[in-house]
């Protein structure tokens, strides 16, 4: 990712937060996370987060899906004997559509990625508006893509292990490589 | 607790909530738990809050303490061989005084309510303001209060057990009693 990339995206996430009344700190607004999953394709396929905790036992996580943006296809597996990371996704502002596994939802809402059409394998739709909320179970097969407005999502879950997602596109890798 | 005292505690809480830009549903405004402690004086001591999940595994709600309003000294011990109940305290609206183990803070911001004074016994401060957060370990005492305005926290933890938690205040009983 080109750092002045980043930057648009990171300001971009802030004033969406900013619009759903979510208040970050300085230094949460400075380092909101921008993941474009090593795809290079940031507006069609990443995501903005902040992790407010993260512990062994729980997390917590404020989640921007910009408009046009889609979270890429992945699931939670088991790790070291526990379960994998069960979560809880609420819609705090926007609307967010969630596909899981389970019967195919048709028509569906969201507009699959192109590039990456056979990377995306569920199509179970969720709609989630404000205040609206779902539990993915673990070990899920899920992605997700917002409404016309992009969305602001909290998540709630067990422990997260990023870099344990198991991830349906083999070209994605979840650690970001940043360029100047 | 008589139902109107509740229902009007349950209008304030949702009110506050909504200035902090907390969208709920229809169904979880008309359901906001307030909780009273069996002290029967709610004015000043007690808490509104809505649970938005609770597993095995973690837990997530939004509370509200309105002015005038402590939500009494207690802990969250160990269960059943489980480490006791870790919680985040994230500010959303409002100021929040809260009050853990450690070094007493003098002067402190909080007014200790009258009524129970000798059942508040650790005092040392963590002032929360939106988008500031604390984590308190398992077992470990703390009450808080909000400041003028009242508060609203969101509280990400681990399992939650409401019905384990020590109050220093034998006389509270965490579960509800409501009459007509």
């Amino acid at each position: 990712m080109k750092f002045d990339e980043v930057n648009e995206f990171r300001k971009r996430a802030g004033k969406m937060m900013n619009a759903a009344g979510i208040v970050l700190t300085e230094e949460e607004s400075r380092d909101i996370e921008v993941a474009d999953m090593g795809l290079g394709r940031l507006a069609k396929e990443g995501l903005e987060l902040v992790t407010y905790i993260n512990t062994d036992r729980y997390c917590a996580k404020e989640l921007v899906i910009l408009p046009g943006q889609t979270c890429p296809e992945h699931r939670h597996p088991p790790v070291s004997g526990e379960s994998g990371k069960q979560e809880t996704f609420r819609c705090r502002w926007g609307e967010v559509w969630l596909y899981v596994e389970g019967e195919r939802t048709e028509p569906m809402q969201a507009s699959i990625p192109q590039a990456s059409r056979t990377h995306y394998t569920v199509f179970h739709e969720i709609v989630l508006k404000p205040g609206e909320q779902y539990t993915i179970p673990p070990n899920t097969l899920h992605w997700f893509q917002a409404g016309r407005q992009g969305a602001v999502v909290s998540e709630f879950s067990s422990r997260s292990r990023d870099e344990s997602d198991i991830f349906t596109n083999p070209h994605i890798r979840r650690e970001p490589v940043i360029s100047e």
